[in-house]
């Protein structure tokens, strides 16, 4: 079940490594379900101090592996589904479940931090990026909007105005805009080195205090998340069963599409 | 009625052009009907892709037409009538009205965007700036706080002391600030250009998954948003009944009148 | 009872003086009440027009005066104190009272601006700082969080992950940084001057729409504050209650004691 995901416990911190490089650690069902199963792992852990998130091989990860996911309507079913409305769902919890861990997280991002890739980047606490990077919120080629939770970070660290743009155009942005804009906490030449100082500094403080911290910024910050997961999802069921949606990825397939006018929102 | 606005539609994006360039766009009755016209005109429009919001002559818009709206009493209670607290009056649908249209919605700002004009570009989704233009919440001035909706975008776009700074003095700012405070998207040499780039790059995007996107940010985004348009009105009926919005209008006209002790608040 | 506060009140405007430079004006049982009283004493005076916060000596305000209010454990549970949870106790009261003043408040900042003296700060409207000045919420370093009313504050101004960042690692930041940040509404080499001149602005607009203003901003600009800080406080107890709370103390007076596992958060 794991193989996708690299776990390695270092003095109380989980340095958690998306081990699918060949793929550029695209998310496949095996990848989501290993995500958050090591979550679940890691949130029993009591003596676990922090996560460090990294990815193997050229990019962080590229997002979601479209063919392999659509190639069993029943496992993108279960990706989706929720008991109920405000509840996370799995293709938010990749993202969600790292907010809702009571330690530091702290996203190390190189190369494409793309679709699902920059979703799960924006679950975690800090993000720190090689100059290298590239960031893009890349549902909106689809025809989708992001709705994998990172909305939720979206609203918290950056001018609504960058924020719906990044979501509407799809657009791919470097290090230098996305620090600017306030999606990478730092850029630095070696964020891996940068992520085990800050964490070290961390280290010396109670691991009490820094839970119960993360928890008040988590829950009083914004306004109810749980209802925005909620719209996240609904909107999104009714734009995958909408024809502009199937005209979108046509478009994305190099084909000559209209769109058609657009459903009442 | 509409002979205030120019709305033409080319190829699904309407472009709004402010038409008063006299009066420098200054909104009376006539104009604030025009708008508010049009934007339920262009909200039955499901073809419709985009609106780029723009304003004939010198300047955007230099805000309220004072002498004209003061003329008639019962114009003026129009403007802030409201069936219900937390619905939007006529002054504020000016601004609040291109939030709820499910479409993107560009301002290209130039010369003068004071009070009115400030609240009608705060309305956009975007706001891309000349480097000649200058911004002002214009109320201040008038012993009034601003009452059309566009603190609704104060609260997401910018930090909150700069915010509050420029609501009670009233302060210019030119363009540098406004692009540093958040209040402008973008600042360049020709906005109109940039705006219809942008405009085109929307285009390739599903009409439903922008829809979609815009409704997830304008409704989970901040907290209710009808409690602050209840508030807005109702600490502005308050103001308008108080004895120191008269000493202030006075003070503008260069009397010299000293302030009364406030009020409880 | 305010032998630790100086309050001259010049045009209308009160210039609030922390009183006690020998100590750095470290928060004891008598400045917090001091404090308090000064808060209470302004509130009344519907012909204050403004205030302006600063501190006597090399610095600003180093926070909490642990040793004189360890010495009551009496003392101790009254700043903490309160009749329902939404409340503000009177730890919280020292910032919080400057937001609830309904006319602007600014502080002025030099020296070390350190945990409860950086609390005090984010209660005002504007910060002033001095180049020389610095700022850290220090509460982490002694295996609490901040419970002072700041959070409010941090959660309007900043991006969320800075604001999480120097929340849990108690870093000590300089004041470029915290203009960069946020923090810092302006940074100058004379900031009383500028707070002053600011002032003097803001005299020229009528006090009830100054008042009406800073309500809508405070009471609409985020979601509910009272939420907040009963969160902090609870959060808070349970600190204190704990062994890792100690194991901090016991570390920040270098000796060598490991962390225990962390309690379910």
């Amino acid at each position: 079940m794991e193989q996708r995901i690299e776990c390695e416990i270092i003095d109380s911190v989980a340095v958690v490594t998306l081990q699918r490089p060949d793929k550029h650690n695209a998310l496949d069902m095996a990848m989501f379900k290993a995500i958050i199963a090591v979550q679940k792992r890691l949130a029993k852990q009591h003596e676990l101090r922090g996560v460090i998130l990294t990815g193997a091989g050229v990019d962080f990860c590229t997002g979601i592996d479209v063919k392999s996911l659509l190639s069993d309507a029943k496992q993108a079913a279960k990706l989706l589904w929720k008991w109920w409305p405000g509840q996370a769902n799995m293709a938010q919890r990749v993202s969600t479940g790292w907010r809702d861990l009571p330690v530091p997280v702290m996203a190390v991002l190189h190369g494409k931090v793309w679709g699902g890739g920059l979703q799960i980047a924006l679950g975690a606490d800090f993000r720190y990026g090689q100059p290298d990077c590239t960031l893009s919120v890349m549902e909106g080629r689809w025809g989708l909007l992001p709705d994998m939770g990172g909305n939720l970070a979206m609203r918290e660290q950056m001018n609504q105005d960058q924020a719906l743009w990044l979501a509407m155009s799809a657009d791919v942005i470097d290090a230098e805009q996305a620090k600017a804009q306030g999606l990478l906490t730092e850029l630095c030449d070696d964020p891996m080195a940068l992520a085990q100082q800050k964490m070290a500094e961390l280290l010396q403080r109670s691991p009490d205090a820094l839970a119960a911290t993360k928890r008040l910024y988590r829950r009083h910050g914004v306004p109810k998340s749980g209802r925005m997961l909620a719209a996240e999802t609904f909107s999104q069921w009714r734009l995958v069963l909408g024809k502009n949606q199937r005209i979108a990825v046509a478009k994305q397939q190099g084909k000559e599409r209209d769109y058609l006018p657009r459903q009442s929102w």
